[in-house]
């Protein structure tokens, strides 16, 4: 089973040019091409991403700040950690992370950034970043030591995380310095593919942490009591079935056609999934 | 009964600029005022959203990208045609408009751009832009030739349709060109204005496909059991009381005062409704 | 208790720059630092938002838009003014709040500009900005007289205040100036602090409408039957215990550790609760 050690054959399945060029990480010339790239589990109601995003144009008021996810596993920092590095493939350089899946907020983690040369990731150190720095050899990973006047005890993301991913946007130097941190980080024994249920979207697909390119087409999944074979796309199965394939993310996905896989299988996020 | 024949009289209906300035297509003079506005059934979760403004952003990092609709209805081409087709009426010159409902991706259906004269529409050709084609006697719709070095088997949205609205949004002339598709539009044989429940709004309003010039105050609407009288707006009837109104975007939308009118009707999405 | 007499200790509690700076309101010199942030109960899903942002945007391309909230407390124009007033603390000159709870459009309310020294608030004057009004002794209320070409029976937001909005961050002055209308206004008699449930979040925690500052750590608070002691924050109760704390705007809020309060306490918005 190719799963559990397909990552050292892999390590450039986050394309990031970053690794080719000389990027000096802290001092970038400039900030044009910058983007902001929001990953979190805030969910898409209430005022928390408008106030971190109002934090991020006054500090870095001509970079641009994209939604990526708000719905990110809830206070799961491992399942989310597979999703952020599927879904950072496609970085460029200049691309900055701002990551927020964080239920020690308030308690001793450390907040950290991770620079894969010169594509960052602004979080805190509970894992999130792990398959990502494990893909991405020159990454190094490092401590944030500036802190904000006002810090509040819940709202780290606002208060912390954005500012510090805006000063990387503006291409500053962070007051402080910064310290590797690599020997502390958590998710050390994490697998390299996670073969589990990460993240259901919606239209009842079901993504797992295992990367597509682990996987070749005679491979079967085992879910519950259900063995499921590969297909290229929905079109290429019966109306209902349920097939798994690799999904524009680059991830194993299990998906029915015209139908919610997730309501046929009646399956909910962490479902383990087999590879046979 | 109006409603069927409406169109011929009602060319103005997307009151587009571009009919009467001379602009050329593909090839504007600047993209200062440009913008790129989303239209799909994507949903407001998930990472899809994000993604393909992500894309967006690379490719024209200048032009503004608004998100006007992510639940337009899913997987039906034809009810959404004519909430688009509504939308859209106030758009102008530079406007592009991003359009996303696409059950048939992966299969034999055309990507297509319809230009009315510098507005323009990119998405798939599954009669998403034939009520607005209908409305703008020189709108050319024209296939879209290019094709991305890696095109997703299920999301073109990001893949595809993204790049050449950006692509547009910046004057250039779209690669390998396009062909017309005016004789092999789907689509051809909808009414003018369709007769039936289009959309629900977060209010429980039900928009109907129906424009409302089409329509005098003396019409009457009928839907399941119910017939409906015209009032100008909510205030003007009794608390609860069901009532047919012409909608911010100028559709006959199915209301009631200071409640719910699905709840009180106890209807869904596709419902048909009758003029009398 | 100190709940109810709040205020007049307490008008630096939106801590507006603009009260200390000599700014001249509706004709600043500058844009570029201007930001519009969005404040209604449109909910998230639908065309609404959407539309009134490309008003914003082809009336004020170079201004930058946050969507703060989308989800204020619906027709409820008294719960959502606390709401308002605790997320707009950290306003700063130029920053321009489009707010839309307006329960009363196309009735004889008016719409208004309250300006706090540079920082405006558009909308309607159902009392949405009166706590503002009351922390602010320097600020003004003045009534909307200009009228857009066309302006819908139900969409305000988009034809009037939208509009009004992008004038004021470009620095205009609008036509047909303002009258204040300091002594018309709605909500004259509420309290200065509102003690019920004002707002749920999507971790199921209770903001009630009280500003943290008025309250010591020995105060309790009553909701039902249960009686909630103060804690700094999460981590320092026991899972699934209750409390209250001064949340990352500035309330008082009702929480539980890894635990959805609103669960626990089987409550709705405008529970009250009192300070004991």
């Amino acid at each position: 089973m190719a799963v559990a050690n397909s990552a050292a054959g892999n390590t450039k399945w986050l394309k990031c040019p970053g690794l080719s060029r000389a990027v000096s990480s802290w001092a970038r010339a400039s900030h044009n091409d910058t983007m902001i790239l929001l990953f979190t589990d805030f969910g898409y109601e209430g005022p928390y991403v408008g106030q971190m995003k109002a934090v991020l144009h006054r500090l870095a008021p001509e970079t641009r700040v994209i939604d990526i996810i708000h719905d990110a596993p809830v206070w799961n920092p491992r399942a989310a950690a597979y999703l952020l590095a599927a879904l950072a493939r496609e970085s460029e350089v200049g691309d900055v992370w701002l990551c927020v899946v964080d239920p020690g907020v308030g308690g001793s983690r450390l907040p950290v950034v991770l620079d894969c040369g010169g594509v960052f990731f602004v979080g805190p150190n509970n894992g999130l970043f792990e398959p990502i720095r494990r893909r991405i050899p020159d990454a190094s990973l490092t401590s944030i030591d500036w802190r904000p006047e006002r810090l509040s005890a819940t709202f780290h993301g606002r208060d912390l995380f954005a500012p510090v991913a805006a000063m990387i946007a503006r291409g500053e130097v962070m007051p402080g310095g910064s310290v590797a941190v690599d020997k502390q980080r958590t998710g050390a024994d994490w697998p390299d593919d996670l073969a589990e249920v990460i993240y259901i979207d919606a239209y009842g697909n079901l993504m797992t942490g295992i990367a597509g390119s682990t996987l070749n087409d005679g491979h079967k999944l085992r879910i519950g009591s259900e063995t499921l074979a590969y297909a290229r796309t929905f079109s290429e199965v019966p109306a209902a079935a349920l097939f798994w394939h690799r999904n524009s993310s680059g991830l194993v996905e299990i998906a029915a056609n015209q139908a919610r896989a997730v309501d046929l299988l009646g399956v909910a996020p962490s479902t383990p999934v087999a590879v046979i």
